[in-house]
C-alpha cells in the first residue's frame, strides 16, 4: 500500500523544525513582488518594493501558494525585518493543553507582540527527553520568543509569565543570552528527530490543519481523543501563535493496519479542521493528498473560480497538472 | 475643464483624516475572507477564519483592490486585534523631512513595534495652527503611537526619543491619558479640515503614492520642489511606516491654469513613485484617473495578465467596466 501522504520522513521532520515569527504576519505577507514565467512563455512582474498598493489586481499572492500551477516563479521580492536589539526566550509547562491554550490567548489578547510561540504536547516532550535527556517534565510545554527593546522584552515576559501561573503553568523560565536561548528552545527544534528516535524506522507523516485560535484547545483535544483509538504514536507540536498544528504519524512502513488507520485518522482531522472554520492546510499545500477536500473546505463555488483562474492562465493544463483540484 | 481626479474635497479630507496601524500590518492583511456575487450570479466564499492557509489559490486577495471589478464583495471576515493594555502618542518636530525620515528608519531597524507613525510638512503644520492655534513650531512632525505593556511602551517612547534627538529632534513630548493623546493627534487629525480653511472654496485633490521607505525623503524632497512651480499650495501627509503619502492639492476651482498644473504635478508625481520601485496608488485604487499608468507601473505583461483574469471572470464586461485598465 502507498504512503496516505506524499510527504516522507526526512522531509516531514525537516518542516516540523520551522517555526513561524508571528509578530511579524506569516510568510506570505513577507511577499511583495514576483517575477512569473507564464505558460504562454511570458515574463511577468508582480507587485513591487512599495510596502502597501492599492494599484491593480494581487496577482501576487494569486502565485503564492499556487503551488506552480498558474506560472513558474524565477524570483521573489521579501520584505527585510531589522535585527532585533535582543531576543528573549522563554519556556513553561502546563498541566493541560488547554491551559496552555488558554495564556496564548490571553497573552495575545493582552497585547504583547510575541515573535514567536509553539506548543509542544507530553509525548512530543517525553521524545524529546527521552532523545536528549533534557529532563523536562513530561507536560505540554510552550516555547516563547520575544524580540525588541531589553525592558519591554522583559515587561512582556513578566506579563506572560503571570498570565501563566494564572492558568497554572509552572517552571516559567526565560533568557537573553544565545546559548541559554538555544537550549530553551532545543526540544521545539529536535522535535522531528526525536519522534523518528522514539520509533525508528517509522515513516513519518506530518499533518498541517490550521483552525482559529479560540477553536485550538478543542481541535487538540478531540485530535488527542482521536490518536487514542490508533495504533501507532502521534506526537504534537504547533506553530500556536498561528492556530496551526503538525502530528507527526510515526507509521511501522510493513503495517498496512497503521496506514488504514492513519487515512482514518487524517480524514477526520481535517474534517474537523473544516467544520471549525479551518484549513487542510497552514502551510504546506493541498498537493495530491488533500485536493479531495477542495470543494468540502471552499464549496463547489469556489473551487469552480479556482479553475476558472487555472483555465484562464492555463489552458492547456501543462503547468503542474492534477494539483489542488480536479 | 473637469477635475483631474474623481475625488472631491470632502472625500479628500476624510481620507487623509485617516491613519495606518503599521504595528498590526496593511488593511489588506486584515482580510481573512469573503462573500463574494459573481459576474454569472454563482455566491461564492473565499479564506475562512483560519489566520493561515496554503490551501488552494488565494483568492480572497485577488477580489480586494479589485475595485469590484471581478465580483461584488457582500461579506468580509476580518482579523480582529486585542485593545492595548495603554496607549502612547508622542510627537516631534524635526529641522527637515529627511531628518524625520531617518528617525523612522532608524527606529523602525531597531525593531520598536510602532502601532501608527505619520508625519506633516511644515506647510500643513502652519495650517493647523493657523486653524486651530495650535502654537506648534512651523516645522516637519511625526506623530507617533505605542501600545502595549506601560514599560514596553515607556521604553520604545524613550528609544525613540534618543534617535530623534540625533536626528536633530526638538521638542519630544509623549502622554498616555486619552485627552493629551487626543491633544497630541488633533493637528494629524484636523489636516483636511485645516487645509481648506486656509484656502476656502478649494478644489482639493489628493495624491496617494507609496515608494520604498528607504526612498521617502528623496521622493518627497523632489514632489516639495515641484510644489515651487506651481500657483497652488499643497500641504503633505503621510503614511510614513508605510512609505505613503498624500499631498493635498488646494486648487481655485475657476483656475484652469491650476488644473493643469495640477495634471503636470500629478503626472510628475506618479512617475517619481514608479521609477523609486513604488506604486501610484498606496489606499485608494486606480479607478479612472490612474489607469494610464498601469502598464508603466505593472509592464504590458502584468496587465495582460490582469485582463485574462478580468476576462475569465467577466467575460460580458459588466462589473465596474473601465477601472483600472483598458
Amino acid at each position: 500500500m502507498p504512503a496516505p501522504h506524499a510527504s516522507i520522513g526526512g522531509m516531514a521532520s525537516l518542516r516540523a523544525s520551522g517555526t513561524t515569527a508571528i509578530r511579524y504576519g506569516t510568510m506570505r505577507e513577507q511577499v511583495l513582488g514576483l517575477t512569473v514565467v507564464l505558460a504562454n512563455g511570458e515574463v511577468i512582474r508582480t507587485g513591487g518594493r512599495a510596502r502597501k498598493s492599492a494599484a491593480g489586481y494581487d496577482l501576487t499572492h494569486l502565485f503564492v501558494g499556487a503551488a506552480g500551477t498558474l506560472g513558474v516563479i524565477t524570483e521573489v521580492t521579501l520584505r527585510l525585518q531589522g535585527i532585533p536589539e535582543t531576543i528573549m526566550a522563554a519556556t513553561c509547562a502546563f498541566p493541560d493543553l488547554e491551559a496552555a491554550m488558554n495564556t496564548v490567548i490571553a497573552t495575545i489578547q493582552l497585547g504583547v507582540p510575541i515573535a514567536k510561540i509553539e506548543i509542544m504536547d507530553a509525548l512530543q516532550i517525553e521524545y524529546c527527553n527521552g532523545y536528549m535527556n533534557l529532563g523536562l517534565p513530561n507536560l505540554p510545554h510552550l516555547f516563547i520568543e520575544f524580540d525588541g527593546v531589553p525592558e519591554a522584552n522583559r515587561a512582556h515576559a513578566d506579563l506572560m509569565e503571570g498570565v501563566a501561573r494564572d492558568f497554572g503553568g509552572q517552571g516559567f523560565v526565560f533568557a537573553t543570552d544565545r546559548g541559554e536561548r538555544e537550549q530553551i528552545w532545543t526540544a521545539r527544534h529536535n522535535n522531528g528527530a526525536s519522534s523518528l528516535h522514539a520509533r525508528p524506522g517509522s515513516l513519518v507523516l506530518a499533518t498541517d490543519v490550521t483552525v482559529p485560535i479560540s477553536r485550538l484547545a478543542e481541535c487538540l483535544s478531540e485530535t488527542h481523543a482521536d490518536l487514542e483509538k490508533v495504533d501507532f504514536p502521534g506526537p504534537i507540536s504547533g506553530h500556536v501563535g498561528d492556530g496551526n498544528f503538525h502530528v507527526l504519524l510515526l507509521l511501522d512502513p510493513k503495517s498496512d493496519r497503521e496506514q488504514e488507520q492513519a487515512h482514518w485518522f487524517m480524514d477526520r482531522l481535517i474534517e474537523r479542521a473544516i467544520r471549525m472554520d479551518g484549513t487542510c492546510s497552514g502551510e504546506h499545500g493541498m498537493g495530491l493528498a488533500k485536493k479531495k477536500w477542495a470543494p468540502v473546505e471552499f464549496g463547489e463555488g469556489a473551487v469552480e473560480a479556482m479553475r476558472t483562474v487555472k483555465r484562464a492562465f492555463d489552458p492547456l493544463n501543462i503547468l503542474n497538472p492534477g494539483k489542488i483540484f480536479d
